[in-house]
């Protein structure tokens, strides 16, 4: 894929920190897969498995780990961690563009919104009354800002986000299509046969350098807010509920639900369609397998699982048949041992 | 948190309908939890867990059971249901904002749309041919509202909502953002290679006092109609299929899926992250743990689960194993008791 | 449900390429439900459980197999393949219909995009720089459509839909409302205590005749594209991670997340609320049935399964309380056996 700007790789060797090895003249000028690069392209490697696919890669140069260097004659940047100098690099050849600040004419902005002129709102948005949007914001296409929003400098929505009153987004934050922050939390009392609606009274505040992914929703708290802590990185489709605290630099991927008021600490990685009960509370550096279920606080770091790999159906339909009969099992297990105890005398 | 209107205890307990003991002048202004609340707020006790948190909380009232009273020297408001007494109080200090009526200015209303002078249109609606909008309803900003659609009094739809022509909601139903009602049922045909979609000619009825969580999607019948009974609350991110119906007052949390034609009955309580696959019948007053999945349908109320707590992630491999062995356990059970017959005679 | 067109049986029996039995030239105005099918419409039967209704259906006349014949009186159209046949008369009673041809004026339209005359743009949508419209395309109100889309030819985009940069449609695919296909990955690198975003080059190319459900989200590749083939069906709620390729023909029920990289093949039958892990490949003609989990590569067709269905929550809990207890339990019958083996020596 090449890229919008143009780097020879002792520039990129300079930029990353790293050491170069070969002609560090050479021009990158963009990026690929190891399989899949044009000439003129950088690629990498993390995974010793992929090592084989070196020899044949058309990659012009590879970033790579010192004790794979040997395994090609290409120019390298030579790091302890490729992914990371890759990430680097990247940012570099494809560098973020942001529009033009300005209003678009067809923005709906209330007189009392409050907006940087080194802003940019996209066609259609909706500024409500009260927001405040610092230096660099960019609000896309079709995006809802609420009553006193505020968003720091550099925040990036893409079109067609949503923000309930009152949110807050620390600088830098990215926030992609769909997103909904600050709906009313799932708050009810029964009574009397019916549901009452709690109001929702808190907010969402959400840190620095956080990414949203698309459709994700977080819900506005029942009394406190909400709070998604700095380089918190979310995916898609996730559902974060009221009162919910999400530590810093933790990560989320998608289709995951944290029920309300549970708190995830710092540094901790959940994978995908994770189910977190209500009320727990999660240390720091806790890593939770994708698909499993946490119905309980976590006081250590460590992995966590509850996800069950599938079988063909008929093996998983004896599989089930005997978990169905282990109460049977185990009776009949007691049932041996007090024979045998019994012979045994 | 302070409120939008001021009361005091004495008016309170009037509204609730509850005792209240200590200074009925009480102002009460603004709500908060038990460790959270600032002078001036009232605060809630529903879990005796808590209970210790009574003697060093700052609010100013408290309203809780009589059994917990003696906890506190608080002005108390008494009560068996704490909660749905907190509920009505919250909702009398932070009473719901409805915008002016009338039709912004940017919003796009085909003339064919029937609209009461008393509902509110928000920027960048968009009103179909046939929509009828009763009294008192609000289209937050960007919702699409599809031709035919009858929204009844005071319906609430938050920005970018979108109904599917034909869509009907009853009475005071509130939507939140990014939900879509009424798209087509995943009805197909395969034939010759490949799958022919069957029309979707059914719409959804929505009744009265339903609330609908953010980015929720309700698809409409295949033929006759899906159905979503009065005072149903669903949470985030919730897939309802065609030909559902949902009873009465039944609640549902986020992430969860429910396939075509399923009919949940009336009082039910759906954990997050379930699963119902299509077809079956769950009848009155049925919970369901969060992340259970129900493959038959149930006439018994009662709590249904099928969720595995996740272990530490070496710990879940063993027991992964074992459950895979089981078939071969089962058999190595079945020979000792051969073995021990075979030795008694 | 009264339908938009009238046919004969007899016309729908040669549009279909069927037998007719009965008068062929009974109208047929509409179409039913076995139970709820009203005069003038008709009904299908494809599962012999339900034949005893085809004796009180009220329809007109009814779509069955030869051997479900003699079960009524009614006039049939006779197929191996009711559901399939329902499909192509419910089409016909019910056609797709289209907006006129234009753009509305309040569509905000990039100057460099080039919008066939043949397509119809909605109000308020807004179309970037070098975006791409064919004939016959709908772009429903409010939709984004980024810079360089491609939508061929029918393409039909309901409200509200995002489509980033770079994403390109084929013939007659079909995308529902909140759907965002083409935003980032979730690709990060760890680098000194926090994530560096990496750049999601690539971009989404989805084939012809696909349909995408309400909300669901298709993430752009890291740095070559994610592909959805020609004919792919999605449901509601689905997560496609960065760079998954999705084969021909293929269905997924909703609240179905695939991680990144990996690969389904064609013709596969993906359940509800399923995960699917990175980088795994799964064959052609796969089924997974809903709520399961695939961690790995799957080289065979057939059906694949680890769903665990719900007990009443009580026999669960022992359920659960033997399944922690397995390693132990195994530890007896190994003590039991070895016991034996003394005995009989």
């Amino acid at each position: 894929m090449r890229g919008q700007c143009t780097y020879t790789l002792g520039e990129l060797a300079r930029i990353c920190g790293v050491e170069v090895e070969g002609d560090p003249c050479t021009l990158i000028e963009g990026v690929g897969t190891l399989e899949g690069a044009e000439p003129g392209e950088i690629t990498f490697l993390t995974n010793p498995l992929y090592r084989a696919q070196l020899g044949h890669t058309r990659a012009t140069a590879v970033i790579l780990k010192k004790q794979d260097r040997e395994a090609t004659d290409l120019p390298c940047l030579i790091t302890d961690n490729p992914h990371g100098c890759y990430a680097r690099v990247a940012q570099k050849l494809f560098p973020e563009v942001r529009p033009q600040p300005g209003i678009h004419g067809t923005a709906e902005i209330h007189p009392e919104a409050r907006i940087s002129p080194l802003a940019s709102i996209g066609a259609q948005a909706v500024i409500e009354a009260g927001a405040l949007i610092d230096d660099g914001v960019v609000v896309g296409a079709g995006g809802y800002v609420g009553e006193r929003v505020h968003l720091a400098q550099d925040v990036f929505l893409y079109p067609r986000v949503t923000l309930y009153a009152g949110v807050t987004l620390g600088p830098r934050t990215l926030v992609h299509s769909g997103v909904v922050i600050g709906a009313d939390g799932f708050g009810m009392a029964w009574q009397e046969g019916r549901w009452l609606k709690i109001p929702q009274v808190g907010s969402v505040r959400i840190g620095a350098d956080v990414e949203i992914g698309a459709n994700t929703t977080i819900d506005r708290g029942a009394i406190e807010d909400t709070v998604i802590e700095e380089g918190v990185k979310l995916d898609n489709l996730i559902q974060i509920a009221h009162n919910c605290r999400i530590g810093a630099h933790t990560v989320i991927a998608g289709c995951t639900g944290i029920s309300g008021s549970s708190r995830i600490g710092a540094r901790c990685r959940i994978g995908g369609g994770v189910g977190i009960v209500g009320h727990v509370e999660i240390c720091d550096g806790v890593t939770v397998s994708g698909f499993s279920l946490i119905t309980k606080s976590i006081t250590q770091p460590g992995v966590y699982t509850s996800a069950i790999p599938s079988q063909p159906h008929r093996e998983w339909l004896h599989t089930l048949a005997h978990l169905r009969g282990l109460p049977e099992w185990a009776e009949r297990i007691r049932r041996l041992e007090m024979a045998q105890v019994q012979h045994d005398h």
